[in-house]
């Protein structure tokens, strides 16, 4: 496994332009993460995630760095990647109001994309709707680093346990 | 940089676990294959997406490989994932239609979650509902490798010039 | 009560354009409908809708004659008459495979609105994407009397005991 | 047309219940007021509308008295009429802004669906997410009688010259 994970970085150095160098910095930082336990999943890690929960107020934050990595054929951030982190910013911020042993899930995602998603990070928000017995509504927003909102999403989540 | 990219996979390899170094094959695999040209976008790689055009049909369908590191905390692929596959397979078959110079972005993605990602692989489909003057309606579909549905999404896309 | 309705509708004629007249008449034949008990719903008989359900390909479909009634500011079907006639088709299309004493309840409504509508009538067409121990996900096409689709829809139903 | 009207009434008069003369004075009421100018749409007489638009505030408020006319089969509000009042409230809000000569028709419409419509009324709220040249994106809430918020819904409507 080390053998073939030094030969496929020296396939990439070798081949690789600084442009895509740089991505791959980006790419092992965020894994690293993960393998020290900063993260418990390696999406979070390589897209190095920031959180903040406020328990109280019953919202998420999370914002991420903008890379290269994320984007799409038109130079902005895929709208893939802004539904992943509002999914996760939504989720996250249900399982932080629910008690312990139960989870959520995504059962529905409604996303309208407002700007494209370009500068140096996103970050996203979310704030609970409706909070029922089986679900859970929810809205998320996403912001670039100029403040822009450029997306507008709402889910319904399942209660579930774990 | 290369320094860096050496030190950054050795601090990995000390750390990492079994899975941890499995997942970072597969991950450093899919950025090659980027740097390799087999890709124009490095997410395309990192999801090692297999891609079919219909053009008389007006179909695509991608087929990515489920690995660990597109899983969300209840181990299965994380819904922004499915996301940004469907979101791709939409994209890609609105594109294959238009004329030179024409592309496509989304404006809205609706998206419903109808069973867990688990399994080998997730296989998008996307199906053209309504090809306007400025807007393309679609539907997409992904589906696991026991053939069992796992999301039914629609968007709404406009068409611009690049 | 009686006279009260008389009354009603003196002034409706007395002050009443022709075209206030038609759609009057269009109103009343409908409610009559509901009284003669071709219907169970108000709605359904102000409507005129003509149902046509065929359980072993588990579709509805629902007819509407258009009229001044249900128009908008821009003489086009309100959006919200054009919801609720896919609602209805959707949710009859599931009560029509659901089990005695089990039925269904719109929980999360999408619609892509693609043309006016304008014209004779409406056409409604709904199928099952996804039958589920609790919920229904499902998807509606509405069609103007040209033939043109004029919206796409999809849904997800909780499936309840009644 | 005077005669068929009068024919319609009485026929209903002859046949109807209790019920139904009650919910019949509730249809002719709405519609005499569209005859009496108040209403320019047959639609908002027949629901009754009161409308409140903040110009300032860029919001719009529209309350209806429910009725058994507008219930589905499970005799809570069909969820098409709180799609109607709603699409209403959130188009009557952007026109309110937009400049003379322009409308906004809608293009999607998202509804999550949070409680049973019964009480008294429904009250509708809209909210403008985002003001571009040729979109808005924008949100509305339903609250019941007794406060209990029953649907939260997202549209993206087209900013047209009429």
């Amino acid at each position: 496994m080390k053998d073939r994970l030094h030969q496929l970085l020296d396939n990439c150095i070798e081949k690789g332009s600084e442009v895509d160098l740089t991505a791959l910095v980006h790419v092992l930082e965020g894994f690293q993460k993960k393998i020290d336990k900063e993260y418990t999943q390696y999406i979070d890690g390589l897209l190095h995630m920031e959180r903040k929960i406020d328990r109280d107020k019953k919202t998420c934050e999370i914002t991420v760095p903008l890379n290269d990595v994320w984007n799409n054929s038109l130079a902005i951030v895929h709208g893939g990647i802004t539904a992943t982190i509002l999914d996760t910013t939504m989720g996250t911020a249900i399982n932080a109001i629910l008690p312990e042993g139960y989870g959520a899930v995504t059962n529905q995602l409604n996303i309208h994309y407002i700007a494209p998603g370009i500068g140096d990070s996103l970050r996203c928000k979310a704030e609970i709707i409706h909070h029922g017995s089986k679900t859970v509504v929810i809205s998320g927003e996403a912001y670039r680093s100029d403040g822009k909102k450029i997306a507008y999403a709402t889910g319904t989540f399942f209660i579930i346990q774990k």
